[in-house]
């Protein structure tokens, strides 16, 4: 168990993450430390949580994922430790980890509470530092998450209200933009096993003034600065454009309504 | 003592951060590298002076601090490497570790010489590479910092002036805004070893056209989108809006004013 | 065997590097990442062909460099194995490596076939993740190339026409600017070995509406906000501004032409 992820809104200009690490190298200076992002909109917990929830299952059993995306540092939110699907999760709780257990509920979740751990004095705005730092470090070292406060039950943390496709009737479903990658590519919130039940022929989406019929398999189908749909590595509906940026082509922003609609084969 | 941080003003696009990395572990395999900020805006010794002060106390004890800003690159300015409070710093002779010892002197200072160690042919151009990082990875061996070259007495070294925080009178201060951070935060010079000795309630903070009374403790105790004022995380005053980004809704730059008045009690 | 560098083009907004990474630490808790660069421009091969060539000899023998820059991913593009210059590389079949290898065969190519290898199931967006990263980890472990596929002749292998410095006559060069670096710094493809050839102050520069006489040896040797050409860290040619951007102030973009002329010393 010594493999942490860093998952913020600090960006990269500051010290604030370098600093993290040193605080976490000194208290295990065998800690290997992966950033996950630092990229996410300040303060954006859903931006976080749709990352985290994307990002977490493709490292190896107890990983300890440390997540600081916290507009409520310094208030009396709690602060999280939970064990889900073999790895650990710390977070703030403010619904940031609502995306990675979904439907499921934690294995454990704790309020931490050990103060003892914390690097003292404790900063009321950077507590990425002063307590998420040192806790990950502590359980990297192999201590054990009841060790860290009590427990709590599922419906005692916040959970956010991630928004889900909608059927509109048997033919059309409503889903949105929940994020604009690096290569301008459209994340939706519309699942490969929700369009996995027709024939991807037949699937028709529509976005901004946009319609694409059809999914491809990859970018490479649609001819260079066309655009095309497709189940991305997330395991969502994408919208691209070939070799080009589909946000800034085909003017979409993030919380755009995306539609789809399942033409009926004749 | 095998953890290195870099601190530079190389940016992400170019193989520069990476090519150092490379030399340093072609030397040393174990060495661990932390990355402090490679965002520096290019050639500001001031903001590498701020950002190294701010950070290198979190890391454990022995950590080699090699900061890369040199506008001087190439010319006849010399490289230092200095002993303080319990870790080893590298950086042009340029003022930059003018913040890390402030007035106190150095435990060690020495002027590197030790051309033997250089990765030849040394680059007039690229120093981080030839100079810098095979004399990171040595240290990280263990190596002496006297094997480096001669001894220097401080004032030998070149001293950045650091705008300080001017008192007016006894109810006035003048300050600056030394940084703007990665959350539109602005941070001052104004220590809180200064404002500490009056009653928080009783502070009024001036910037730009915003007047703020009294300091919060945390970002959370003013509305959303309500302008406050705090000790941050760097223990210097900040002047931030909660969830938004104080540079842009103030419209404030860095270097510009900032006045404190200490209001008396009735 | 276990250092490896990533090159890619995912940027840092999303998960992409950092999923990559989880998948590599997976298979090999023991390896050592160093980041390359994430910020070639979106599917540009040849800035990662330029990039890859000025990085690859600074690292240590036995290096696994993992290039990820691949517009044609999903389609039928092979993926390379090489080892070239005691180091080993991984890219897309799609020209990335001729920078490295230039004039001269690799020692070994591969086409990769083993697909026991593979994360399944394979994206066919995201083969960084699925692909390239188990790869690198399996060769990190000491698999050898040669278990991943068959063997190619070079000419199997896709090449950059990368483009030349071409000579006008015995007097005239004609170059362009291949890259614009951080510091806005213009990197020419015009090689040093070119420029040797005559006395440094015999050499004029010629780029968009500016004239520069004689090569310096470092940024210094100009005023500052005076314009200078140099043999840069890649050992090309360079044309700076002394601390400031030098594409923004000459009005200068990826492309450009660059004409050298060498003057005759009366």
């Amino acid at each position: 168990m010594s493999l942490i992820t860093l998952l913020t809104d600090f960006g990269f200009e500051d010290e604030y993450v370098g600093v993290c690490k040193g605080v976490i190298l000194g208290r295990n200076p065998e800690a290997k430390i992966v950033d996950l992002s630092h990229a996410v909109d300040p303060q954006d917990i859903y931006q976080a949580a749709y990352l985290l929830k994307a990002a977490y299952s493709y490292f190896p059993t107890d990983t300890i994922h440390m997540a600081v995306v916290d507009p409520g540092v310094g208030s009396n939110r709690a602060i999280l430790a939970a064990r889900f699907a073999n790895q650990v999760f710390l977070a703030p709780d403010n619904g940031l980890l609502t995306g990675v257990w979904g439907g499921n509920p934690p294995e454990l979740l704790v309020r931490i509470e050990n103060t003892d751990l914390y690097l003292k004095p404790v900063s009321h705005s950077f507590q990425g530092r002063d307590i998420f730092a040192p806790i990950a470090a502590h359980l990297s070292l192999g201590m054990d998450i009841n060790e860290l406060g009590p427990t709590l039950a599922r419906d005692q943390a916040v959970t956010l209200t991630l928004p889900a496709a909608e059927s509109q009737d048997d033919d059309r479903l409503r889903g949105q933009v929940i994020a604009i990658d690096h290569f301008g590519n459209l994340v939706t919130n519309i699942s490969a096993t929700i369009v996995a039940r027709v024939d991807p022929k037949n699937i028709v989406v529509r976005v901004g003034h946009q319609t694409i019929v059809g999914l491809s398999t990859s970018y490479f189908q649609a001819g260079q600065g066309q655009a095309l749909a497709l189940i991305g590595s997330r395991q969502l509906l994408e919208i691209a454009v070939n070799q080009a940026n589909a946000a800034e082509k085909l003017h979409v922003s993030k919380g755009d309504t995306v539609f789809i609609t399942f033409q009926k084969t004749p």
